[in-house]
Order: C-alpha cells, then structure tokens, then sequence
C-alpha cells in the first residue's frame, strides 16, 4: 500500500515549526510494515490544498492529512476535504455535543467558532479524538481513502496509533513483518565502509535485504533493512548479513541499534562496579558530559575537571606542568592517573584537544589510568577547530571503550592525518 | 517568486531523520524575503525523484533539491536531474582535483566512488560546496531553476546562505533590502510576550514591520521583519519599533542577533580583566561547556567541575558536605566561593539541579561569589529532568549576565511554580 503524509500550516512550511509530526508518522508507520512513500507540505492556502489533495489522491492509496482542523479561519481540511470529494459539509451533531461539554466541563461557555469542528464532509467516517476538540474523520477522495488528524502533537499520536493504523493495517490485508538493524562505528568514513561491505546484500538468506548509509560524524550509522513475511523469517534472512558486517566493522563497531557509545561504556563500567573521573582540555567538558547524561544512577562518573589550557589543567590537578622534554603523550597518562586518585577512582580519563585553524588540523591526546597501567594515544586530526574538537571527544570515549572492551586503541582511524 | 523545496533520502522519508534542514532552509529563505510555497519529501527512488522533478518544475520558479549528491549508489540526484533536463551527465574535472586533494591533505587515497560527486548535469551551472565533497549545482528543468544541494546540515547551511540565497535574489529582482531584528530572551513565555508587545508593529516610521517569535527552549526568540527599497530607509523604520522591544524586554534581554548569552557573558568579563571557575552537579557540565565553548582565547573560563551529585561536589571542592540545618542557597553559595578560590578565579560560579520526575518539577539553585559578596538563587521548575535541567544551565547563565550588569538575579520566570 503506498501512503502519503500530507502537512498543511504555515507555522510548517514556513520552517517556523520543525515538522516533528511528520517524522514521528512516518517512523511509526514504518514500524508497523506501513510504508510512507511521499511527503507534502503546503500552507494555508486553499489553492495549494486542492492541488495537494488532488495530486496524493492520484499517486497514494491511502493519505493522512495532518492539520487544519481547528476552529479558526486559516484551518481549511474540512472544508476542501467536502470540495476534493464533491460533498456539502454537515453537522456532526455528537462532536458538537462533546465540544459543549468539554467546555462545559471546564466551566466555560464553547465560542461560536468551535462549531465549524463538528462539521464534516457528508459521508465522513468519523475518528474519534480523546484528547482535544478536534475530531478525525476518514473520506475517499478520487481513488484513495484520506485520513484527517489534528496537528497537535499528543493528539495526532494517539489518534495515529489507536485509530488510523489499526484502519491502515485493514485495508493493506496481511501482517507484514519489517526489520532495520544498525551498526554505529567510529574512525570509518562512509565510502570506506561502503566499499568494504560490497557484496553483503548477497549474503541474505532466502530474500532480499537493503543496506544503507548515515554520517552523524564522527560516527556512521550502517543498516541493513527488509520487510517480509514474519519476524523470524526476517532474522533467519538477516543473521548471515549482520555477521559479515559485525566482522568487517571489528574493532570500529561501537553499539548496534538503540545504544550509544557513552551508554555502553558506563554500563561496561558498571558491570564491574568501576567509577571513572575525567580531565579534560579544549573539549568544553564534553566527555564528562557525555558520560555523565548516560551515567543515570550516578555511579560510574565520579567528576569531570575541564580547563580551556593544559596550564589550568595542571593547577586545577595540582600536576606538574608539561615541560618541553615530557612528552604530551606521558603527561595527559599522568593527568589521567591524578584524576582518577583525586576522587579515588577506579580509572582516570585525560584528553587534551588543540587545534590549529590556519593549518586546519589539530592534536588530540588521550591517556587512560587504571591500577599501575598507564597507556596513551595521540591522533593528528583533520578539519577546522569544531570537526577536531568533536572528533577527540569522539576519540577519547572510543579509547575508553576499546580498552575496556580488551581492544587495542591504537587502530588508525579515517579521520587522522597518515 | 514561488520556491519549493524538495527533500530526498529515505531517511527523511522515513521519518528516522527529523527533517530539520527543510525547516532552517524554510526559515532562512523568509527572513530574506523569499517565500516557500511547496515542500516535497521522497525516498531515494529513480521514479519518486523523476515525478517530483516534473510536479515541481510545472509549479515553483525555483525548486532547492536537498540530498541524493553522496558517493554511494542509493545517491541519484545528479543522474535524476540529468535525466530531467534531459542532458547527459559529464565529468566536472576541477571538483574531481578537488575532491583528490581532499583526501590527499588527509594521506589517503580517493575511493573510485568519489568519482560520482564530480558527475555534473551537461550545461549545469557549479556550486561551492568550501566545507564537503559534494558540489552544488544549477540547471533548468522545464521554466524552474533547480538548485541541487548536499544533505550534511553544515554543508547545505553554509551553501543556502553563501550561493543559493543570492543567486534567487537576484533572480527575484534583487534590488529589495531586508532587514530582520531579533531579541533573545529568557525567562518569559510566548505569549506573555506577544502580549506584552501588543501595538508594537504600529510605532515603525513609515512603512510596516511584521513581528514574530520562535521559542527555543528555555530561550525566546523576538523578530521583527520587513522588506523595504534600502537598508537606511529601513533602519529609520524600525528604529522606534526596536527601542520599545527593548524596553519591554527589560532585563530579560539577554543577547541581540547573533549574540549568545554565554558570548556576551565572556565578554563581559574579558573587558573587566575577571576570570571565573564553575562548579556544577546534575547538569552534565553544561554550563561551563557553555561559557567555554564562547571564551575563544581561554582566558575568561579558568576551569569547571562538574559532579553528578552533591556528595561529589564537596569530595572534589573539599568543602564541608550540606547538612540538614544549612540550607542549600547558602551552600551553593560557599561552593561557588570555593571553586573560585581553588582557581584564583575572580568570580566563582555554582549551580546544582535536581528533579523530582514523579512530581514534574525540579530545584535549580545557582549561587555566585565575588570577593567578599555571595549571593543565591532558588527556583522550583515545571516539567521532566531534561526540561529542568535545561531551564537551569540557562538560569545559572543568565544569572551571572544579570549580576554582571547590575541587575537584580530575583526576577521570577514563566518557567517557576508560583
């Protein structure tokens, strides 16, 4: 079944309003084997709302209209909805009814201009709305069955979920099982990825699978994605697919699907009921950060020092300052073990990040401190001050989980200069 | 000019990305004037993508194509456009150099599938892209200028604003000047302030202005706008406008334009020589990531702890632990004066945030030392733990702006239980 999501508001077209509505539809038709194959958004604006309703009645066999339904004059669904279908408006007598008390409810008179909500195409099918005084309503227009939803976000959620997908799934006939699965790696750019697993998809079993590509750099987000039959045909066609690219991603997969590099660390931490402080330089407190937004029980992290200069840093540690003979690669090992001892920490994390803008490059320096182990990792990354900064974050939490994980953190990423 | 913008990408489609390019673009082109009358999303699909291109080309003057330009398969905006404007596709050979030296600055080899982002449609006008390795173009499909542009957020931000914008000013006439002002706020809600600001439009001298707000949580944003024959001409017409946002605004203003609130509070400091130590619980270290990340040369910011509780706070300060009988406003205060005096920094700033999510609300207490005065700040936010502890960075920020301007730190927000 092809579906199309239709968004009508000016506060949506005009950007003003970021369209959150469309991707939560979209996601949860997804996820229910539905598939959304056009997005329209259009304004207020009667002209263009004809136009979009013709055209989505022409190419989709079912479109949910999303906005438009409220009391005042800019909101036209209804009313174009009649003129799409060729029918009058007419009163829905139990909405309006249910408006009255909703206000009465609240010991208020319903303005006049609410009735216009109780008005629906003539032969409408009606979709209740728990929540608000805009009702759904179902019409066929031209070839395809349309879906009216309020724009309000809590509205149109629960309204999507317990009316419209049920009614969607009816008219598709039979269940279809769907499956993403996905891969979060660090140090890998997406055409050497690509280029890696080529010949993948050909490793499904019994079936088609889809592979797919996202940068959020530094990390890059690899998904293999099929609908079929049932789940566990799907798991049985995707198992030898998933293991080629748990093998070629190696030492650079960091977490599959719902979890994230700082979350598996700390839970890796506190499996071993370990803590960690960290020291950190030039990074904006961005790996204490992170760590501490995934540590929710507020075990593992026990604090987070952050200074603009390694000088500061020295001070705030009471270290003594690099000297030209002491490497940095020694002194960020040595500010990681005074971090961890100053709050009685199992390991200590120290990362110092400076850029060098007019050469678009800059050092990254990582040192990690457990019981007697001290070990480090410098990279030389490319790119202005930001993409470096975010790349040693990036860097210093996946040196963090490698070792923990009993890997070398010395792999040479694709973001390093070589 | 009627502009349409055309998304593609299954993931957009699909709703796993949150389509906030459409939304920056959209807002972008209306502050300059530009209006988008049509937004269009579709997969990575040869027919969606040709279908599209058609309906598009019959309908706007101008269509900004978003995405499809990456060096993998599942990218076809080039072959697709080439396909509509019926051209052949031919190598552009300085982008190809380009894209060579990319990777050679980076010690690396070019993937033969880069290859692909130097394949321009036959005739197509080339775009910049200073910051990626997929190029911007421009060709006619049918009446309507089509401006192809990449999907990285900071490449299309960079591009629309530098190449496209121009170019469809100059299309549209170019000749008009625009002028668009905006307040930063926080503290006060929307429509507080749309109510607080009621008449406004109707002070501007000799021509009008149109007012709107964006609300970006926890702050607000105030625009005025106006389209006009020259910048002088629309100076002199918002000058009265702007003084009474101003006014109304008070000491809720916080930053005008580009200016952040942790911008003009490092620069306050910076131009009084004072430097300032932050010390932080249940916040992630936000606000000294805040006010570092704006203190460019590092001489402002000396440095931040950051703890997930109050028990660490005092381990890592080695102030005494909160007791029952001292409250907390005058604890936050002594931990502020301890963090400074740790650093020798003039100004000692401490925030600690705690949620209550059974109740929907959460204490943000912010305390701030300098030289012998302390002074404290308590408030019960409304909402979940995100929303608190967002609401508190920003508290403890703009308390410290306030106190540095002389102004009281007491005000209460729309965001506080009354």
């Amino acid at each position: 079944m092809r579906i199309e999501i239709l968004c009508t508001g000016d506060e949506v077209l005009s950007g003003k309003t970021v369209n959150t509505n469309y991707s939560h539809m979209a996601r949860r038709l997804q996820e229910t084997g539905l598939d959304v194959v056009w997005g329209t958004t259009v304004g207020d604006d009667r002209q263009s709302l004809v136009q979009a309703f013709q055209l989505a009645s022409g190419r989709a066999d079912a479109v949910i209209v999303n906005g438009g339904l409220g009391p005042t004059v800019d909101d036209l669904s209804q009313e174009v909805a009649a003129e799409a279908a060729g029918v009058e408006l007419e009163l829905y007598e139990p909405w309006l009814a249910n408006i009255r008390s909703f206000y009465e409810r609240r010991g208020r008179e319903m303005p006049p201009n609410n009735v216009k909500q109780a008005m629906l195409p003539k032969g409408a099918e009606f979709i209740d709305n728990p929540v608000g005084t805009a009702c759904g309503f179902a019409i066929d227009i031209g070839a395809a069955r349309f879906f009216f939803t309020p724009g309000v976000p809590r509205e149109i959620r629960k309204m999507l979920d317990d009316e419209i997908i049920p009614r969607l799934l009816a008219i598709s006939g039979g269940q279809v099982a769907v499956r993403l699965k996905r891969f979060h790696s660090f140090g890998l750019g997406e055409s050497r990825v690509d280029h890696m697993l080529q010949g993948v998809e050909d490793l499904a079993d019994g079936g088609e699978v889809k592979l797919g590509f996202q940068t959020h750099y530094p990390q890059l987000e690899t998904k293999i994605f099929a609908r079929g039959a049932s789940a566990q045909e799907l798991q049985v066609r995707f198992a030898p697919v998933e293991r080629a690219v748990r093998d070629t991603l190696g030492a650079y997969l960091l977490a599959e699907d719902t979890e994230s590099l700082e979350g598996n660390t700390v839970a890796k931490l506190s499996a071993v009921s370990s803590t960690i402080a960290i020291a950190e330089c030039g990074t904006n407190g961005a790996v204490a950060g992170r760590l501490t937004a995934a540590d929710a029980d507020g075990v593992a992290v026990t604090h987070g020092v952050s200074t603009p200069t390694t000088i500061r840093l020295a001070k705030a540690l009471a270290v003594s300052d690099k000297t030209d003979d002491s490497p940095l690669s020694e002194w960020v090992a040595e500010v990681a073990e005074r971090v961890a001892a100053h709050s009685k920490a199992t390991y200590g994390l120290a990362v110092i990040v400076s850029s060098n803008s007019t050469q678009g490059e800059g050092w990254v320096h990582v040192g990690i401190a457990v019981g007697d182990q001290r070990i480090s990792r410098a990279a030389c990354f490319v790119g202005g001050p930001d993409r470096v900064r975010v790349g040693g974050v990036e860097m210093a939490l996946d040196c963090l989980r490698r070792h923990l994980s009993g890997l070398s953190i010395d792999d040479v990423t694709d973001f390093e200069k070589q």
